[in-house]
C-alpha cells in the first residue's frame, strides 16, 4: 500500500494532530480524545452543533468545525462510527449548559451510537436534542425516505443550521430549519474507480478497476446500490443522467432557487468537477431552475475513490442568507 | 478512460466556464479567451500580478486568482504553456496603465512564451515587468539554481507578493520582495502512483503502478529525476527523508521562522497530508526551527497523481504579515 501512514493503530490520532496544527486558529483537539472542537467556543446560551462520524472521509467532517458550522466533531476509527461513550465524552467536554443539537447521519452505526450518547446526556441533565439526516435517493425509495443514508447533503445542514445557531436561534428554531432543509435536499452519487483502505491496505470497489464502467447510486462506503454498472458517459450525459434521477425523486420546479453541491469522492480532479458543474448548471437552466449558490470539491470523500455526488437543496431567502452568512472552518471561510 | 469530459478539444473551455460559475464573486472569464481575471479589478495604479500556465494542474493557478493574489491567469491546453500571443492578449485585456508583473514558472515553454508576451507588451508601451521563479531542488544542483523548475513554492510568491501589490507597493518593491521570497524558498516532491492524461486517456507514470515504489524528486509532469524509485517508507521516515534533503540544500537554522506548504499531487488523501504535516512539523521542531504558518491540500496537482511536495520559506515579520494578510480567491479566503 502506498499511503502515508505510521501504523494502522495511529492513523486517526496522527491525522488529527496534524489537522489541528494546520488549523490551530479554528479548531482544537480535546485532550486525550479524538474530538475536534472549535478553538473559541460559542457564546454561552447559543445552540452547539455536534456530529460523530468514522474517519477516512476527510476533509469532512473535521473540516466543517468552526465558527458558523459545527462546534464539535467526534471522530471514530476509519469508516467506523465513534462509540456512544466517545460521543458522550465529547459532549460532556463542551457542555456549558447551552443547548446541544446532535446531528446524526443515517448509517446504522452512527445512529446506534448517537442514540446511546443522547440518552446518557439526557440522563445527566444536559440540554440535548437530536436530529437525523438522510438525503441519498439511491439508498431507499421515496416511500421509505427515513431509511435513506445521510451523505453529501450534510454540507447544507451544517452551513444553514450552523449559521442559524451562530446567530442565536433557539434549539426549536434550529430543528425546524433543519427539517425544512432536509425536506428540500436530495443527493445522488456515482463512483468511477477503486480505492484503498488506509488501515488494511485492501482494495475497495475492485470491480471498478481497469474498465470503463461506473456505478451510479453508490454511497460513501460502497453500500447498497447492487453494482448496476454502466459505461462512462460524456460529461453532459452524466449531468443529465444524475439530474433526471434527482428531479424524478423530487420535482424541483421552474423558478425554484437551488443550491448545488458537487462533492468529489476523493481523487476526482478539479478539472472534472468544474466541467461537471458547468454541465449540471446548464441542465438546471434548461429546466428554468435557478442556481443561486454552489460549490464543488472533494469534501466528504472515500479515500482516493473517483466519482462524485450531487446534492440539491431548494431554498427561500432566509435559507439563502444563512448559506451565505460568514463562517470560518478549514473547508470554507466566508 | 473514466474522466468527466465532453471532448478533448473542449476540456479547458468547459472547465473554465464551470469554474467561473462556481466563483463568480471572485473571478471572471475574459470573453473569447482562456483568461481568468479578478472579478473586481484592483484600483488603478497598483501592480497587477499575471501568470500563464498549462491546464491540468487545477485548482492552481486559477484558484489563486482574486483579491490579494493573482490578477490574471492565462490558461493553456493541458500540460501546455499558453502561447505568447494568448498571454499578451490577456495582458492587453486587463491593461489600464498600471504596472504589470508577469510571474513565470521556470519551464521551457512557459519561459519562451512569457518572453514573447513580455517583449510584445514592452513594444506596445505597457508598463510591464517579469520575474522567473524556480524552487524545485531535485531538478538541478545548487550551482545551477536558475535552471531549477518552478513548482509548489508558487504559493509563497503569489500570496506574499500578491498581498504587497494589493497594499499598493511599487513594481520595484514587489520584485525585490519576490526575489527575497525566492531566495528563501525550496521545494522537494515525491510521487507515488500513476495517473491519466485527461485529453489522451494515456497513463502517465505507469512504472509507479501496482508496486510499493515511490519516486523522490519528481516534478509536476514527471520531469527529470531519473526514476530513482525507492520503497514507500513510513510517514515519519518520509518526513525525515524529504526534510533532510531540503535542509541539505538550504540550511534553515534553529530559530528560523518557516512557512510550510504540503502540496498534494491530486489524489493524496487529506488524511495522508495531515499525517505527513504532523510528522514534518515534528521534524522541524526537533531542529528547533519554528513553523509560523502552514497549509496542506491538493493545490498544484498533476491530475489524480498521488504524492506530494513540501515547500519551505523562511520569513521575517514583514513576509509573515503579508502571508497572513486578507485575500479572497477560490483556494484561500482570509
Amino acid at each position: 500500500m502506498k499511503k502515508i501512514s505510521n501504523a494502522p493503530e495511529t492513523l486517526v490520532t496522527d491525522e488529527l494532530q496534524g489537522f489541528v496544527k494546520l488549523h490551530s486558529d479554528k479548531v482544537r483537539l480535546i485532550e486525550g480524545t479524538t474530538c475536534v472542537a472549535r478553538r473559541i467556543p460559542k457564546e454561552k446560551g447559543k445552540v452547539k452543533l455536534v456530529i460523530g462520524n468514522g474517519a477516512g472521509h476527510e476533509p469532512a467532517v473535521i473540516g466543517w468545525v468552526g465558527k458558523g458550522m459545527f462546534d464539535l466533531n467526534v471522530v471514530g476509527d476509519v469508516f467506523t462510527a465513534p462509540s456512544g461513550d466517545k460521543i458522550y465524552q465529547g459532549i460532556e467536554a463542551i457542555d456549558d449548559g447551552s443547548p446541544i443539537l446532535l446531528m446524526v447521519q443515517n448509517h446504522a452505526g452512527d445512529v446506534l451510537n448517537a442514540n446511546y450518547a443522547y440518552s446518557k446526556a439526557k440522563k445527566k441533565g444536559i440540554d440535548i436534542y437530536k436530529v437525523i439526516f438522510y438525503d441519498d435517493i439511491a439508498s431507499a425509495p421515496k416511500e421509505f425516505m427515513e431509511d435513506r443514508r445521510g451523505i453529501g447533503g450534510m454540507y447544507f445542514y451544517a452551513k444553514i443550521v450552523g449559521a442559524m445557531a451562530e446567530a442565536g436561534a433557539s434549539a426549536e428554531e434550529c430543528i425546524s430549519m433543519f427539517e425544512a432543509v432536509r425536506d428540500n435536499t436530495r443527493t445522488y452519487g456515482v463512483a468511477f474507480s477503486a480505492c484503498t483502505h488506509p488501515a488494511t491496505g485492501m482494495e475497495m470497489f475492485g470491480y471498478l478497476k481497469d474498465n470503463d464502467l461506473i456505478e451510479p447510486g453508490m454511497g460513501v462506503h460502497g453500500e447498497g446500490s447492487g453494482n448496476h454498472c454502466v459505461p462512462m458517459p460524456k460529461a453532459a450525459e452524466l449531468a443529465e443522467m444524475t439530474g433526471n434521477v434527482l428531479l424524478e425523486d423530487k420535482p424541483y420546479h421552474a423558478n425554484d432557487n437551488l443550491l448545488v453541491v458537487v462533492n468529489g469522492a476523493g481523487s476526482t480532479t478539479c478539472m472534472e468537477m468544474n466541467i461537471f458543474y458547468n454541465e449540471f448548471e446548464r441542465f438546471l437552466t434548461k429546466k428554468q431552475i435557478n442556481v443561486v449558490g454552489g460549490c464543488a470539491g472533494n469534501y466528504l470523500t472515500t479515500q482516493e475513490l473517483a466519482g462524485l455526488s450531487v446534492s440539491l437543496c431548494s431554498v427561500n431567502q432566509t435559507m439563502l442568507d444563512l448559506w451565505n452568512a460568514p463562517c470560518c472552518c478549514a473547508i470554507l471561510t466566508k
